[in-house]
């Protein structure tokens, strides 16, 4: 029953085939735009709710700033800084109007509007009128919204044009402070990736090619993803006064002496999405992480006589009742009994399809014998993947079950990018050879054909240049460096930093 | 301490203050669109967060779909429906480009992009996909979302070119299932509405020129503000199969036919927030019902003297995690502890602005004695404004009296709305005389000067040429129909039906 397509024979399009059949998002008639389908929308659902409690546990509040930011608010970025990314969605007219019958743009602005592709400009303007004084600061404020980035080539979830986000935006007094919100932006980051999604991440610093156009010092944290590719899954940037200084944050320090603000912005995407993806499904599909799942469980009645169903449903009704008191992770457990007119065979494969944690089919021999029979999505293809218990075990080892699930996901995702980090390759010859190779599904328990390399940089600019003819980059430089001397994997110039080399979505 | 304006002189200018002193949005350097600050935008997420339930309890799901609609998704409503909406944001270029050191539209679109101003077009485009077969169907979807209108006169929360709403579109196999499914969701706005912003409604069909363009009936929501204008606080609309033949949403019925679906669509908005402001604030500022009150308790420590704080704090702590066990509503109490380096009276002001239900004030005195200072902001300006109660009486009370405070908004509120309709003007003359007069702040227990009119209305083209000429409005078809005979209060013909007559926002 696997998917039509397989990691080992194609990975882009069984990632393709993962989405679609797990019916999580799907392309729209709206070129370049996915639509996120309740499966997929479901687990951003629970992705928000972990986050949101993070963002306002450590103080920060939620608002809401237009999406339409004047031209005029980008042109001292475009001028000043370098990469300055220009591919955004352009709004020049107000109203519709019929000319030969035909529907045509009317009422031209008098000055452009941007389709937010980040907020900083936005947010900045506003910052600008609430900080006065040192009293004021920090200002500690986050979003839920929109963006739109006019991508060439569109991948559900990896690389939409609109794709949802939170966008963390502060100021502070000092440089200080805002350093260190920066860093604890990033660690929650890592916190969501590995603790949420069982997907565990390496962090670090960009060099200062892949910085967010405009900050001091862009962190992230990367996944490795199944094929032995980067994903970046989160980024946080420390701003220094660069917009405060655009925008004119400026506030009266303690010293009574005017001083721009420090500020910090932080941003996570539906794009996890695709990371759990990439590193959870399977060749029969999705799998999702407990903590993430829409459902954590799914019932399915094997009712194979219908004089059977009021004894299954009874059984059933009972069965749900006293799981629904169970807190797995601290919340309230998710439950669905699927009810709909279809064959429970068919109903089983949807739901692996999807990926639910754990299904309980159920039917008048498990309702007489006090049963049930429990399915874990994990376990699929080995020789646990039915077992029969009683409902009184069920209901004791429920949440253990759950824990363990996502504990072992995430245990098999950091053997993995622990496995496949080549620390071994010192010369610029090996690495060549190495990148030589293309990216392939990393099949479990086997070494990676290529993935990450953890080697030396040199900094220098015809490095850059190498990087982008091999199209491999630098995904971060760890914040544990070894300190020793080597050559850099690029020039073969003596270099000291070590970075993470790797092919990235 | 009122307010710079206060209702009675202003009203318009009052509401503006209510929403800047609040604190709870701006107008933004993005024209005619506003900021939603964090009191504002936390109202918004308990209205969000109290409905979504709904939304899921009635088997609905959340989806995401693209904010951009190709132009020629319009081109057919246009042509075929009278009303059609044309100020809508246009996006016709997806890059930015430098010329002359200014920068520049550039990649001219093929086709424009509508910022979507209602979903209805794309959702059906979708639903056509999904849609096969009877057993597809009902498709019951929402979406929470930012939708942007081209306003002219735009006011905050009221109408500003973007807001943020939700949207539920369903799809049925007969008409009778989607009528019902209009009307429930009615009916679930009701509940919104009454219950939880303690915002009393007239529930009612819009008569046929007040229709949202496509539909066959659209079905609302009206409260009466202060100042005796209604507002639309949401519409549910059975669209019969109008949108299904132009997205060609069809399906094999029971009979195995094709036919057209039935659907519906239903949604309401941040306009919510402006309503509970012009039903509840006074001339001290805002009042939130403690339902969707960010927090329903704001503890104030009263330190007039530096070596009491250690005392004072702990005794704060003491009170409040008594207080954070209690579930009013049956849900987690929401308590903030103002600890910011302000006098305490500044603070109390302030949270008196912002409309926190219960205040408490905490000194040492009241630690010393086991006590607290209790202020209820419905009761200011009383002689119960602040009262002294004991602590243990405090953990007792506290939940009856927030219960207590969300049921006196609502009646109150509801005795304002049932005084305020008169049903005694039967003569198109006296009618004419009562509209002459302006609208204006009705005070606690009188009655208001312009406010709502039952009376007949013929229906006659001619009945709506006077509406306009005298801005006025008929609000709703009420359901309940005395089926008597009389005079149209607008054109004195003979008349049997009955509506609610009013200005508007």
């Amino acid at each position: 029953m696997a998917l039509k397509k397989i990691r080992k024979d194609n990975y882009p399009e069984w990632y393709q085939a993962v989405v679609a059949e797990a019916d999580m998002a799907e392309n729209s008639s709206s070129p370049g735009c996915m639509v996120i389908k309740p499966w997929g929308y479901g687990i951003w659902e629970r992705i928000r709710d972990v986050f949101d409690e993070k963002i306002k546990s450590t103080d920060h509040e939620n608002c809401y700033f237009p999406m339409f930011i004047p031209l005029s608010f980008f042109q001292k970025e475009a001028e000043h800084v370098d990469g300055f990314a220009k591919e955004m969605a352009v709004v020049t007219h107000s109203r519709l109007s019929m000319q030969d019958g035909k529907l045509v743009p009317d009422s031209k602005l008098e000055e452009p509007l941007i389709v937010r592709p980040t907020s900083e400009a936005i947010i900045a303007d506003s910052f600008s009128k609430w900080v006065k004084s040192y009293r004021d600061l920090p200002v500690l404020i986050n979003q839920w919204a929109n963006v739109v980035r006019w991508e060439m080539r569109p991948r559900l979830f990896l690389r939409t044009r609109e794709f949802l986000w939170q966008e963390g935006h502060t100021a502070h007094s000092t440089p200080k402070e805002a350093e260190e919100e920066t860093l604890r932006m990033l660690d929650a980051y890592k916190d969501l990736c590995e603790n949420t999604l069982a997907m565990p991440v390496l962090v670090g610093r960009k060099p200062e090619h892949e910085k967010f156009p405009g900050a001091i010092d862009t962190y992230c944290v990367e996944a490795m993803m199944q094929d032995g590719k980067a994903l970046q899954a989160g980024t946080s940037h420390f701003l220094g006064q660069n917009f405060a200084k655009s925008a004119n944050i400026t506030f009266v320090n303690k010293q009574n002496q005017p001083e721009y603000a420090y500020t910090t912005s932080w941003g996570v995407s539906t794009r996890l999405i695709g990371g759990v993806i990439m590193t959870h499904a399977d060749d029969e599909g999705m799998v999702v992480p407990p903590k993430i799942a829409p459902y954590q469980i799914v019932i399915i009645p094997v009712i194979k006589n219908q004089a059977d169903e009021d004894a299954v449903m009874d059984y059933i009704s009972k069965i749900r009742s006293s799981l629904a008191t169970k807190l797995p992770f601290g919340d309230k457990i998710r439950i669905k009994l699927d009810k709909r007119d279809k064959s429970s065979v068919d109903k089983f494969w949807e739901w692996t399809r999807k990926g639910a944690p754990i299904i309980l089919e159920i039917g008048k021999r498990d309702a007489d014998a006090g049963n049930v029979m429990i399915k874990e999505r994990i376990k699929l293809g080995t020789p646990e993947a039915k077992v029969i218990i009683s409902a009184n075990e069920l209901e004791n080892s429920i949440v253990e079950r759950l824990e363990n699930i996502q504990a072992q996901m995430f245990d098999k995702a950091k053997e993995r990018l622990e496995a496949n980090i080549r620390t071994d390759i010192n010369t610029a010859e090996d690495f060549n050879e190495y990148f030589a190779q293309s990216n392939e599904w990393i099949e479990d328990g086997k070494a990676a054909k290529v993935a990450f390399v953890r080697g030396k940089w040199c900094g220098d600019p015809e490095s850059e240049e190498l990087l982008k003819a091999m199209k491999i980059t630098i995904r971060c430089i760890p914040f544990e460096q070894s300190k020793t001397e080597g050559v850099c994997l690029l020039t073969g110039k003596p270099a000291t930093l070590d970075v993470i080399y790797a092919r990235s979505y």
